[in-house]
This record gives C-alpha cells, structure tokens and sequence, in this order.
C-alpha cells in the first residue's frame, strides 16, 4: 500500500471523498460498541460459572490446617490460598499475603499507608517536601489516579519494547531523593502488551535508589495471561533479582484473579520480602481483622494448583485469541504501508496499543465515538490524562463478540485513515 | 451475701483459703476456653450456610437494574443490597455504599482519607498540627487502634447507661478545633451492652463543632442483633436527627452482616448525607474499580429484606440468650451483694461489661488464664490499653457453648472473689 506522506495532495483529496462517504455509510449502521476498558466479554465469565457451586451449605469449610473460613482469622490468608497465589506468581508463600478482591485496592493501600506512616519506619510521606513517582508510558490510567491524589509529581519514562527507559530510571531513582516509586506493568504491559527483558529486570533489581523508601510496584496484572500456547512470553523473577542484588525489600509485587474468575469478585495478593510482609501485615491489622476467607477457599478448590489455573488461562486465551486478531489482522491489512501508525502484536494480556500520527488520536477517538465506537479516552494511558504528543490510543477487544470486535475495528481504521488525511492535508 | 467489704480480717483470711483450694481444683481440670472475641458460635455460622446455596452455576447473575454482578461496575454496590443496608440501617437507599467485607475497614479508610485529603474540601489532617478523637469509655480496642496510629490525641468519655457524657462531649467538641470525632456504638454498646437515650442522640445531633471537619463515627455493629423479642432497645436516627438540626454532614454510619451472615465474608456499608456519599464515592474510585457484587447478591438472594433478616437474626438471638444468661445469672448468684463487681445486663449485642473493684482487673484475667479461660486483655477497653482504674473487663459470651459457657463463668466469678479478697486484704 501506498505511504500516506507520499501522496500528493490531490491524491489525498481524493481519497479524503472516498473515507468521508464511508463514514457517512458507517454512521448510518447505528452501531454500539464498547472497547474501552479491559472487561472480560461474557464467554470468559462463563468459564468461572462452576466455580459457584464447589462450595455449598454441605461443604467442609475448613483450610487444610483446620481454620473455619466463615469465622474471623487468617489475616495473611488461607494458606492454600496463598501457596495458590504464590504459585501464580512465582514466589514462595511466606512471601504472599492474600487480600480482598482488588489488586488495585492493595497499591492504593500500600501508597497510602506510605503516606501515612512512611515506608517500614521512614518518615510519612506526607511529611516530606517533595514527592515524585515514575510513570512509563504508556501505561495504566489507574495506576497514575492513586499517585496523582496522593500528590506525587509524576514523570513520564519513555516504554520501549523491552520495557521502560532504564537509562532515565536509574538517573532518576539514583540520584532524585523525592523519587519514592515507579509503577511496572512488566508482563504483557497495560496497554502496549511488551513484556520487560531479563536485562531491564536485572536493571530495576541493581538500582541504588538516592530514598530509602524508594520501591518498585510490579503490577504483574498478566502474569499467566497468555494468548498462545506456543508464544509465551517469561519475565525474570523481580523478588529473587532483587534479593541477589542485595535490594531485597525494594519490591512490591502485585496480582489477582479479576481476569481469571470474575472481576470484582476475584482474589487479590501482594508479594514481597519478609520484613515488608511483616510490616504490612502489622499495619493491615489495624484496618480490618481479615479478608473474605469462604472466597479464597472457593477458589482454591475450583482451581485446586497452578496447573489447574493454567488450564483455565488456555480456555480463556482461546476466547480471546480471534478478538486480539481480529484487530491487529485488520490494522495490518487497512493500514500497513500507510505510515500513519504503528502497533504492537501482543503475546498476551489485554490490550493492544496504538499510536497514530502525532496530534491524531483525542479527534480518532472522537469519531470512532461519532460512529458508536467507544475507546479509552485519548491521553488516559498518560499520567495527568495528558498525551503530549496525542497519538496514543488504548484498544481493549476482551469484551465485544469477535464479529462485533471485527466491525469496530473497521470503524477504527476507516477513523484512522480520515483523521490522518485531514491532518496531512492541513499541514 | 455478705459484702466483702464488711468483712473481718480474719473471715477475709478464712474465705481466701477457701478459694483457693477451689482455685487449685480448678487449675486441675485443665480447662481451654476463650471469651475473648466477638467471635460467633459454631451454631449460628451453621444459620448462614443455606446461602451458599443460592448462588450456583444455574443462577441468573444480573440486578434488578441489568448489572451483571461478574463483571467490573456498581463502586456503589448494587441496588439491592444498596436497599437491604438501607433498611438494616434506617436509611434511605441513596444515602448508603455497600463495600467489602467489613465495616471496620470502611471505618479506617475513613479516617485516612480525612488524613490524607482532608474531609469535603478541607484541610488534610495530615496538615494540621494537633489531632483529637473522643472515646467513650469503656469501648472497643479496635476503634481506638485505628485513631492511635493516625496519631490522634484520645481523650476518655466516660459512658453510663444513657450513652456518653454530653456535658463532657459538647464542652470538648463545640470549643476545641483539634477534636476531629468521636466513636460510638450506640445501640447494645461495645462492650456494655447499653442504648443511647433519646436525649444523647438528640444533643449529638445538636452539637455545634468548632471544627468543620468534625465528624460523628456511628458504628451501628448491632443495630439488629437483639436478645429477646419482647426487650429490644431502640435508638433515634441519628441521621435525621442531624438533618433537622441543621448538621445533615454531621455523622457517618456504619454496619455490616459479620454478624449475620459470616464474620470476614459478610457485606458492610456506610451511610451519610448525600454530599458526603458523593464525596465518598468520588475518593473510593481511585481506590477500587468495585466490591465483590457477587457476595452482594448473594446476600440478598438468602434474606430479601430487612424482615428476612430480622426473622433470620430471631434465631442468632435463641442461640446467644443462653450463653448471655449463663454468664448474667452466675454473676448474680456468685457475686450479687458482694460489693466487689458490677455490670449490665443487655439485651443485645456482643458484650458483657464487667467492673470489678479498682486496681483488680488484670490481676483477674491473668489468673482467668492460668484456669484456660482466655477473657479479652484488660485495658484493652480503654484508648492506648490503659484503664485508668484496672476495673474493666469484657466478657465476650458467643463463641463457646452454653455448658462451655457455664464453666467459664464460675471460673470467672472465682477469679474476681479471689483477686478481691487479696485486693481488700491488702489495702
């Protein structure tokens, strides 16, 4: 296919014609889809529906070290529960404690308590001039909310493919005293779907952070989200890099079951090094005498081990499989050559990423909107909600149906084309 | 009886001897029993278990409104349960937000977002430089944990049976602009079982803060866990009662089913104006995508409504009277006319307070211990652990069985005539 930027503008003008009538034919479909935010589509939950009935009024509702899950205790977790956990993310369970039902609500809590009382007997944040937390980007609008609120000064770190900026990171982590964090998304990354190299793992672990209470938060959101059987990606294990590089309590490792049994009604866990797991648990018992346990029981005998979880993750990359590309198939074939955007084909997770031509992706957005296409808003994958050079754009085909996924994909690229046209022409 | 206090020396001496051969024979029978928590029985958490058959693989998963509950949605719980709490809790539906699993976690989320951001658009109170918190006394250790380690100044109430000191309350709260709140259970209080008067409510209501970010913590724990059909204790709506007194963002209210349903997989709310809901909600956001709508619905499903759960809560009350009883009718046959305790008998709730004579109080639970009876730690009542006067001790009847329960009380009431004997023959 003929770049775009080669054209001439009467070339341009005429296919301008051509994209609007399209348009106009596609506006008159009447159509709704929605591929903002990464839901599961209803096949997946589904999936989890058996899930419901292993516990039951005839259950034996006690852990394998005789604790009754319906009563008060086991503020860490049940034990099956977080060897389960810690399985999944490739810890040892002494290493995990298992929470409520939002990984989220672990970080947002894990700031907080940061703020309040300080990191592990460091002054409270709150007390400290300056606050300033790294942010790849692109990356995940809920994580940069929490730091936002909490005042932290936020600063973009460029996301390549093998994962942040490390040349940046550690200038910053090593040198700033007000730099107090980095967010990761470090397998099948929120949203460009790349997963760190052994060498960027190996780069956070041998950080030398200017502030004691400097901590990486590793939202490993995908850990075991694979879309193939045969491309999976592998990360290295931040938690034992970090040990061998004699920084064993810089990490926070974060992970839950919303995309594997139901989202909001999942199980979600923190893994760390001993001293922070201690710590947080003292704090923790002052905010809540314990987690919902009869849910953690449930889940451990739906899935019963890891490998009962991988099971179930094949079943639901094969749901998602023909969405993901429905989507990147499309993009390949309506915009290859065209030179007005790139994307990444992912090996997994949720999202696919896309960048447009600089200054293009709030008006895509827009249209696609115009024509009942909903995607995240335009400069949400930026902290602040501000894309400074406004080009990229989340896609999220979890939930649609893949025929629904494949007409908004249409959409999008028919979008795509037209913003870039309007924008070359006007240059 | 003979009150101790009018005893002779010498029949205090031979009283104590008897004592303590029935303190030795007692230490014999190698007793392992525990009135520390407010754990409920074996028999009550049976009561619950038909509800985990309501929700199965067959089930419809939706709202009344449409939500699928296995999906991301609802921040705010859903409509139903929204109406379940509100009913519970004597509040319309739009004023209340079902969370998690507990109440006491909404509680501390609370007080840390009124720490980290301030309450409604005021200033943080991490910024401001002294902090203080009313506690009325005796109360729960919990409530008092979460104000310690945000660092508040707690200052002791004292509580009759009427509800806590008003005098007191409005001396501190309408002059002193570091008072932030105050903790009140204010139906079957935690731990002396009494009710607010209609006269407490109404002076709570009428309070004039010199701090705008003054606010009422109303932990409703036991709004309707009564004891008796014919005895049940009401209190006024404290919410209302804000509203026409000029203060409707006064107060915040709380309750959960961890007695109802099962202690750490029940569901909680809160319920306030709807300025501060609002507000709630809007800080809750960055905090969590959603609760566990799942466990929403299926508490809904088992009890309906609010007569579901009043007829469901008529039989947690035949199973706890006994145990209450037990412990009230000891206590009156072993130590009426003593002169060497005192408590309330309650028509509901959790706790039986006991007050022993000044300075005996550890000295009791330790010696309970050495017997196998483990009772809450004494102090523990009090705000930093500290009775002023070592009188008071809980007494938590629930968890044991009635005969259990028997066994602990004369075990306890021993411990008290011993401690006092050597109290009054020391003095």
């Amino acid at each position: 296919m003929k770049s775009y930027k080669s054209m001439s503008k009467e070339e341009l003008q005429a296919l301008k014609k051509e994209l609007e009538a399209a348009y106009v034919d596609a506006k008159g479909k009447g159509l709704s889809l929605n591929m903002a935010r990464g839901k599961p589509g209803l096949s997946q939950l589904e999936l989890a529906m058996p899930m419901l009935d292993v516990i039951s009024s005839e259950s034996d509702m006690h852990t394998i070290l005789g604790t009754d899950t319906r009563n008060y205790g086991d503020l860490d977790g049940i034990g099956e529960c977080r060897r389960l956990m810690a399985d999944m993310m490739e810890v040892e369970k002494d290493n995990v404690i298992v929470c409520g039902n939002s990984s989220l609500n672990i970080m947002y809590d894990t700031i907080a308590r940061s703020y309040a009382f300080g990191v592990a007997g460091q002054e409270p944040m709150c007390k400290q001039e300056k606050l300033k937390f790294l942010c790849p980007v692109p990356g995940y609008d809920r994580h940069f909310r929490i730091t936002e609120e909490f005042g932290f000064e936020m600063i973009n770190i460029p996301l390549s493919e093998d994962g942040p900026d490390m040349d940046m990171v550690e200038q910053y982590v090593n040198n700033d005293p007000a730099v107090k964090g980095i967010w990761c998304v470090p397998k099948y990354s929120n949203p460009t779907g790349i997963s760190y190299s052994d060498e960027t793992v190996k780069r956070f672990a041998a950080l030398k952070p200017a502030a004691k209470d400097f901590r990486i938060f590793w939202d490993n959101a995908y850990c075991i989200h694979h879309l193939y059987d045969d491309k999976q990606d592998k990360i290295l294990n931040i938690l034992e890099e970090c040990e061998k590089a004699g920084n064993p309590d810089m990490v926070y490792i974060f992970a839950s079951t919303s995309k594997i049994s139901f989202p909001g009604s999942g199980v979600a866990a923190v893994a760390s090094s001993l001293a922070n797991i201690d710590w947080m648990l003292k704090k923790m018992g002052t905010q809540t005498i314990g987690h919902d346990k009869i849910n953690q029981l449930r889940h451990v005998r739906f899935f019963k081990d890891i490998n009962g979880l991988n099971e179930h993750m094949k079943k639901h990359g094969d749901i998602l499989r023909p969405k993901f590309e429905a989507v990147v198939d499309t993009l390949e074939k309506e915009l290859g050559g065209l030179e007005i955007g790139s994307w990444v084909k992912p090996n997994g997770g949720y999202f696919i990423s896309f960048d447009s031509l600089p200054g293009c992706a709030k008006e895509i957005v827009a249209k696609c909107k115009e024509l009942g296409v909903v995607l995240t808003g335009a400069g949400a994958t930026y902290p602040y909600g501000k894309d400074p050079e406004d080009k990229n754009i989340r896609i999220a085909p979890s939930f649609p149906t893949p025929e629904d996924m494949q007409t908004a994909a249409e959409i999008f690229v028919l979008c795509v084309k037209l913003v870039a046209v309007n924008h070359l022409l006007e240059a």
